[in-house]
């Protein structure tokens, strides 16, 4: 029975010609992004997305985020976390914190099924060729709560789905809107979703931001506010919600240096609007996929020269980790469609909007943007 | 076949005369305990244990430790998480730390089984009546690596096993040693596992402690060293290992104050020889379970008097702690029995034996004990 | 010698009609303002002010803020302090967490003299009536570096100049601009300084802010670009610097949920196009003036019915304190006139303007502003 | 006048042949010590302490730190520093911790001269050849609270007496006892002070402490419970105070691992029977003098190949930090001399008394010591 059911899944494809950001001259700051305009400009990145659209109440799915294409247990990455507001269920807070790397991939889904995530990280990792002597793994999960369109209580996320996320994780152009985990999120009262976007510092690094947007406030786009959806009042105050922030970067960044990376997320967040709200989990998890900065079992062991670049260099990261953020979050709105589910237990249909693109048009340009 | 299996697992009958610490004249700090000795001095608390003892690999099991008896997500207690050493797969932390509360019961078990055990609550908390609504839970758990004697990678633990904890909760004494999230644990090369103690200040609170002990260095009781095993060298350099702590206390303090009185059970640690190793997680969670600090619907969205013990008032509370985590570790090593297993994949038998209480006693005869 | 000098030192008188950001139509937020648009809209704040123009290389000075008028030390208040990059040699951040309260007036300098605004807190404190047995005072001192117009290694601040400011703090309007702790500062390559705004919730509770601005970036007010000062390039990579942020509120929030408040200023920093460069301080301070939750000494040593306004009823002056943060920023550029200064040890004058205020009246006009 | 009285400050000398805890077989650990069992057994170390015991109320000091011999500030050392209870007005925290290292030497001093240690350091590092364009210092100041024996609030320590304290630091013994910022301090109703000690660990790296000892709790040596004072009730319950510990390695941690190093000194401190009281300060600041590890400015501005010892190589140096401490503080009682004052504003005499010898051998002898 359950069985059948994975099969209803949706195995997310490749996105043919997606309406993004810079297509409404969205395009926060001084810097030039990388080829994709995503995470996976950063060289060795993979994303996969698994999309549960079951019925006519199941609305979610999960993203999974992996560093390098080896084993990431093996050669750990350093990483850090911030948390701007902690009303969330993310795993794996203080190991990371701790040690200062990331051992598996990460993954972001909806709030009930955080469990599911994280045994499928475990599952994979216990199983992973090179692992067979594993018995402790810090599995990274993320979530926000797709519980406006997703029946969340049904906890409809299997161990096999999630897996699956992980084993499908390509580099390449990454689907964003309303797929994996951003299928039911909704954010500013719009659909929401997964978005991405990069940028290369003048140092030639590059940064990639990949978010789940879900969370509230006064929409701002470019500098424009953009009103609520028809029918809904200002959402600013009452908005809950939460984000998820994942930033990759090439850079050789000490975990220290990672979570002040992961900070600078925020800024790009609180330029769109956000109210950061009580209720708003909003959480950014940076990490290096630097070769020479990757922690092998003999490195962690021993004493090891790993290339750091300096406190005084960091600045056009922390830069580009703020605008990407920016962007990814314009992206996660501009590409999602609308959706609607019933709410369980009801007959009543929910259903969160899509921007609406010639509004957006209309008002970038009174306000004189692209002139940004 | 599972459930086949499920039936297997002991169901923990609380004990008869059970030895403990002050058998031996461990009686650390001056303060009186409470009637049981245990966390469940603490008006209210409610304590329950599912031990897995399968076949000749599995030694594991879950502790389930419930703030008080009513709907803990309803009425959320103010509570507050201390981290000395954050090597660990830990649930909660972030949003504990943000909103200063604890909205489920805390379960204790296995590194892998953390996702089975962060369901159960989930699952428990949604089916409780009154939680129809309820779309975001924050599932507190903790956990030790009990892969010294447990066929860890089998991930043996249940959803149901863990909810079955939380189910048989009760009040009353608390079977130490060798039992639920106890069963499989090593420390200092002995037998650890589940111990408990309590205190009551001169101003009439009681603050309870429970450990999970599973970690290492050079075992001191009552100040006295104590060998490790026949047959092990010094435990101290290379044992890792890990330790979780439960602080409850019926004073009304704040969350900020909760947090402290966690950190102040790494002081008891500190007294018992832990090494605090690169690969012990040290994690102490605190909570107090006054009803005048429960925060309700109603208080959580309004203005509400809570009553709270004043910075200046807390000392009492933060000896308390201290004191009775040395004993509760004490009583974990004391109580528990010798445990055999298979390794899994070869045929070797791998064994934790009990603290020898003749040599105990011996030590700390000579060493002028009890007259600590 | 040293009193002759410090009869030099500029007494800032109260303004009579100063521009403001609300003359331009930079208004953030749909909540009002308090009626004088300022930190002292919350009842019982005091601000007071010493400035040292001092020859032609002295550009300094000490902004004071007192959460009541009564002995705060006698009677502390609540409060917390967020760090969002802690290059900053900000006084008292252990205290204020481990306690969770504000103890002394706030003093706010250069980097440089944060010792002698120290000195003079505690040399305040100790002379304070009623404190003659006080033997430890926890002064809270922030700064930012003013080194780009003053002579910061002449440390020109002196004690009596400090204890000046504290002396004449007084309710009521607040100056802005190039004055105080403001002096010497800079922003965007424009003269930057003091500002100040207010917030009223819906629920009635007032929220105050008053910054001392002196950072880098990419100048953005009301959503519009703004470009940096003829013959300055865009500033915003290289640009260190720091601020100081202050919110205060007359909401009887707990330690924990005033540092949660301080977190959320940095949403109204980041919307003012902050780069959160690697050498820029980011710090807020904030506190609750409400007398209902002021840390008495019979208070601080039993147990006391504090009201606390729950986690769920925060969002609103979460907002509130994002969007005066945001406008107090604006202030403080709009307010600054221009100041020069000889560069110490050369004949080259530097040179702070004011932004131009024709230039933003255009580009905000031509932006649709003010219809934000 | 003020020249006057600074004459009659205390130079220190180095110690003849001082009584020391190893003496009576105090010696926790496995560890071998180094050479002069001192935080100076790090190569480069360098202390300097400043008595000011002036007519019959002043009992005060400062001691200095130094983690190298050249300009500090241009070769910074990666640090951290670990709050186990920040009751305590240690300044330089928020810098240390957001970049990782100190950038001066560390000066400990009583609560309320702490602006002068502060301006101390400033001024050197100012004056320092080559930091002619410094215009950022941050000063690291640790202190506790000597009002018991010393007239606190005279506020007695100059600026010129704590830049003595640099400029005299020297490598080599170091005094203990009643000296620099111990001069004042008591510990457990016995006179306390300034200790030292220092391991080997295996691997050939020193780890050195230095203790500032004024707290209070139930006293242990070797695991031997010890008296009070004659006279003096059991000061476990009500006694504050504050420790400040300065732990040293040379081994090449990086700065997170720094931070564990210092958290691993409150176990040392917890075995001395600490109460880790509300009012007790209890700080650790570690740094590491290798030169590998050095920040230059060339390094901070570019990717740099630091060697970094590995998380899971630290336990040595983690058990080491703890020994290191628990010996220096027995160090810093069993040297320590009595010290009376007159209590100010009164004619009581005020008297710490030095630790009973006698006493603490017969008690040692009895509990089976030195068999630890």
């Amino acid at each position: 029975m359950r069985l059948l059911l994975l099969s209803l899944a949706l195995i997310t494809a490749h996105p043919a010609a997606a309406i993004r950001a810079r297509d409404f001259g969205i395009a926060p700051g001084p810097m030039p992004t990388g080829p994709l305009n995503a995470i996976t400009d950063v060289p060795g990145m993979a994303v996969g997305q698994v999309t549960l659209d079951r019925g006519d109440t199941i609305r979610t799915g999960v993203t999974a985020i992996l560093p390098h294409a080896g084993n990431i247990f093996a050669e750990k990455v350093p990483g850090g976390i911030f948390v701007a507001n902690g009303f969330g269920k993310l795993m794996g807070l203080s190991q990371v914190r701790e040690l200062g790397e990331i051992e598996t991939p990460i993954l972001l889904t909806n709030t009930l099924n955080v469990p599911e995530a994280a045994a499928a990280i475990i599952e994979h990792t216990l199983s992973q060729p090179g692992n067979e002597g594993v018995r402790s793994v810090n599995a990274v999960v993320g979530e926000t709560n797709d519980g406006g369109l997703n029946d969340i209580r049904a906890r409809a996320l299997s161990i096999a789905d999630a897996r699956r996320a992980i084993a499908e994780a390509r580099p390449g152009p990454v689907q964003e809107g309303a797929v994996g985990a951003g299928r039911g999120t909704i954010a500013f009262g719009y659909k929401g979703g997964i978005g991405t976007s990069s940028r290369r510092t003048p140092e030639g690094f590059t940064v990639g931001v990949l978010v789940q947007s879900n969370y509230g406030g006064r929409l701002i786009l470019a500098g424009v506010p953009i009103p609520p959806p028809p029918g809904k009042t200002a959402a600013r105050v009452s908005a809950d919600g939460s984000i998820m922030i994942v930033v990759a970067t090439d850079a050789p960044l000490s975990d220290r240096n990672l979570t002040r990376l992961a900070a600078r997320a925020m800024a790009g967040l609180a330029r769109t609007g956000s109210a950061f709200s009580n209720g708003s989990g909003d959480y950014a998890i940076a990490f290096s996929t630097a070769n020479s900065v990757r922690r092998t079992a003999a490195r962690r062991a021993a004493s090891t020269a790993y290339p750091e670049l300096g406190n005084e260099a960091t600045t056009p990261l922390f830069i580009a980790a703020a605008d990407a953020t920016e962007e990814a979050i314009a992206n996660s709105l501009l590409a999602a469609e609308i959706v609607t589910s019933r709410e369980p237990g009801t007959d009543e249909t929910r259903r969160a909007v899509a921007l609406d693109q010639a509004l957006i048009r209309r008002l970038l340009a009174t306000a004189g943007q692209p002139a940004r």
